[in-house]
């Protein structure tokens, strides 16, 4: 196979840290605002976002859940109420002690001693215990339950280093929040929450993950359950990339979220809340990208397919823009993946070979290039961003018919595009998960010399508890592992613990993770 | 005429202020949150804004406007650098001054002393700094302008009185912020965004607005000309429901926006920024809400036509609500308002007069009931909104054939209404209008005199500016009175200046204000 000169200067295979900056600057997805640990998200970036935004939120209200806005402040007396809660959190928080500035005299500003907050407020890290406040002031009776809520927000947690979109000071998510009657009422909604995400990561940003339980040392604080989807990076590394936590009665409790049950008797709710972030495009950029840049899954790509008209600054050039303009509206008249093709006309000045490279790097799935020669020859050309290259290295231009434009074709291509993204990320998850490793030697063996990316290993344990699960993820973090999840529905044990020695309760993943 | 018993408490001619907290409170659209000038809006006054939000986003996108996201935090230090905008917003907001928590000993918590941050940072009042700082980045060349971006956000101005949706610490909104090559272009952007501005309100919330620039004194802290959309309310008083304003050159000097120009030189951008809020609810509320609660024009109803099945707990409700159903997915499929039409059918516990009445309360345009005999006659039977009652006082209930479902008939009762809200609002605000009032005198005897409300008047003026028009702004504030704008190609002037006796130069509108 010939040399293929890639779009990138950094290859995955070389750095792969480096290559995930290189493909948020190419692609034009992001950048550092100056502000400590916070991202400007530029029009590509945002676009996607807003397309996993739809998505998701059609699927939300598709499922009774209605969106609210709680507030961006919580007064901090709100975090000392759930013991826990306040633990994971306090200690990574923005805090607003004062209202106002004044000058310092010297030209500068500093806040105002006279204008200090009586009660400091913390810019929301999460919403539960500001939610748990609504909530009892919305259920009175077992006729108000179920009661489900989500907000999309933004969100602040003060992380000491950052790396954009998997771990910033602010971020944007949406956060569902509910209250039920019973505990079978709040896992099945748990659970709901849970599949909700599956779908949308492998249907529509076509992530292959693994649902399943996290062990009890990466509880969401305050949580009975933390349920999580895990993707595969291609470095091998997972990524928590949505979650979804059973609350028990404990935020009930903590704000008095109660209600009078069919009997009149007074009860605790059990509540739910489940979130995915902006983190989601961190994924999509480590799973789908490859050395010329970002490969957007069709359904969330801002725009699906770009047409460059190859322009001249010649008066030959005006024809050729009509024509361009009728194969876009034609191909804007159809649908795919359930939706209008989103097709662009890029006309803005710059050579269209440039400009190629420009959407080649950003990762719209197609791209199409009309020049004067396929508007006489009534054909078009494009290129799948997923079968860049020919085997000689060059660039695999498809050549077809115009006709075809009226027959939905590309339609059908990004229909393809979508499921093979999918398909190529489950296939090298699925080779990457080793499996019926029995001792713990063998997995630390596993990570030492499996080369630089050695994925995941699945093992089986006996589900310890307290000081013995601490030893385990003591022995774990040596080697820099933690434990991803025990998959759902997965084989059941048969074998030993390898932490141990006892009857093995269930199969979990071992991986290291962003 | 009979005496009607409304559905609320407060009616709009006894107590203006205190039936609109009524509104919000009966038709459920928001609540105080328990954080100083924060509120909860909860799903019916959500699903408002998200209406608006979708319609105002697809204006934008179509005006080749990109959608980013810029950090909620701003360095104090950004704000020092446009003399103009400090002295507007220093005053009121919220400062972050450490990022930890720790225990005080005694089951509390206090900001960590030792996480105090070394430059304070502010939580956005507006974003022109910030987003300055990235067009410095973004733009080298004429090449690169216009740049065009606008981000949906959370802003917080720390108000010392607040009212729901009107005026609140934290509120919602888009600011759009562009930069140009030249002063015209700069100023056919701010006048692109106005008139968005003014088709969204008047097409789609159905709030007729006069658009105008505003007085000098009432420009945006930083802006060469601010201008503005004013809707009147019902009680007489003016609501600025959006602005745009023309930086001139200004900010593009505080953060460097400077472009190579087509002759090699340096030039400084012309930028702009304009903006709408949740704010726009309010304005809803105050000009189509009536004493039995909310009217939701149906371009903006987050349900535009709500089925409720007369239920009686019994065997025979399952026919009856499988034929709602049916009903349902018939009106589900027509299209109305150039979308979808969205139907709920409200299948809740509770008796279905009660819920009648709930629907009215919270506006929803068109209101089905369909009971057994309806089901056997094939017919339905619905309330209008707009036309609740009959000359008895009861309400005005339509009956129909069924048959009407098929052909899209309710569609066009939707179309209907929303222009009869808009027309309603349109002749009652140019009612309250008085034009040809030509001297102060008069002026303030008409404010004095007409009653409760007094509603606006057109005078003509001379544009004082600097200590003249401090004058005229005083006089005006003796009486609670401002300028509210200068109306974009109103009527020329004819007259003489009723504030300096000097030949006048165009056309202003006086009024109370929220």
């Amino acid at each position: 196979m010939s040399q293929i000169r890639h779009a990138l200067t950094v290859k995955r295979e070389d750095d792969f840290a480096k290559w995930y900056q290189e493909v948020i600057s190419a692609a034009d997805l992001a950048e550092e605002s100056g502000v400590r640990g916070c991202m400007v998200i530029k029009p590509w970036g945002y676009g996607i976002w807003e397309r996993i935004q739809r998505l998701m939120d059609d699927r939300i209200k598709a499922a009774g859940v209605q969106n609210c806005y709680f507030p961006l402040f919580i007064p901090l007396s709100n975090f000392t109420r759930e013991a826990e809660h306040v633990e994971g959190f306090a200690k990574e928080m923005a805090v607003v002690t004062h209202h106002r500035l004044i000058s310092d005299g010297k030209g500068g500003l500093i806040p105002d001693p006279t204008a200090k907050l009586e009660e400091p407020l913390v810019v929301r890290p999460t919403s539960e215990t500001i939610i748990g406040d609504a909530m009892a002031r919305w259920v009175q009776s077992w006729r108000d339950l179920p009661l489900l809520t989500n907000q999309w927000a933004n969100v602040v947690r003060w992380e000491m280093r950052t790396r954009m979109f998997l771990r910033t000071t602010e971020f944007l998510w949406q956060e569902g929040h509910t209250a039920h009657e019973t505990r079978e009422d709040a896992l099945a909604e748990t659970h709901r929450a849970l599949e909700m995400y599956r779908a949308c990561a492998e249907d529509d940003l076509a992530l292959p993950v693994i649902a399943g339980e996290k062990p009890e040392n990466e509880r969401f604080p305050g949580a009975v359950e933390t349920w999580s989807i895990e993707a595969m990076m291609q470095d091998g590394k997972a990524l928590q990339a949505g979650t979804s936590h059973y609350l028990g009665t404990n935020f009930a409790h903590a704000a008095g979220i109660q209600y009078q049950d069919r009997e009149g008797a007074q009860q605790f709710c059990h509540t739910t809340s489940w979130g995915v972030s902006t983190r989601l495009i961190g994924g999509i950029i480590m799973t789908h990208g490859d050395d010329d840049g970002l490969r957007v899954p069709p359904a969330i790509a801002p725009q699906q397919i770009v047409i460059i008209p190859m322009l001249r600054e010649k008066p030959e050039d005006e024809a050729l823009l009509a024509y361009c303009r009728e194969i876009r509206s034609k191909i804007a008249s159809q649908r795919a993946l359930g939706e209008p093709v989103r097709v662009l006309l890029d006309i803005k000045p710059g050579k269209a070979s440039a400009k190629r490279w420009d959407w080649v790097r950003k990762g719209a799935p197609i791209i199409v290039e009309v020049g004067p020669r396929d508007m006489e020859n009534d054909q078009f050309v494009y290129l799948d961003r997923t079968a860049l290259y020919q085997e000689d290295g060059k660039p695999a231009f498809i050549v077809h018919r115009a006709e075809l434009f009226d027959r939905g074709y590309l339609g059908q291509e990004l229909v393809r595009i979508q499921g093979s993204l999918y398909e190529e990320a489950r296939a090298r998850r699925d080779a990457n998960i080793t499996r019926g490793v029995t001792d713990w030697a063998a997995v630390a063996d596993h990570f030492e010399k499996s080369g630089k990316y050695p994925g995941w290993v699945e093992v089986e344990w006996a589900k310890p508890t307290g000081t013995a699960l601490d030893a385990v993820v003591e022995k774990l973090k040596a080697l820099k592992l933690t434990i991803r999840n025990v998959p759902r529905g997965g084989v059941a044990a048969t074998g030993t613990c390898i932490f141990t020695g006892a009857p093995a309760t269930e199969r979990i993943l071992i991986a290291r993770a962003y």
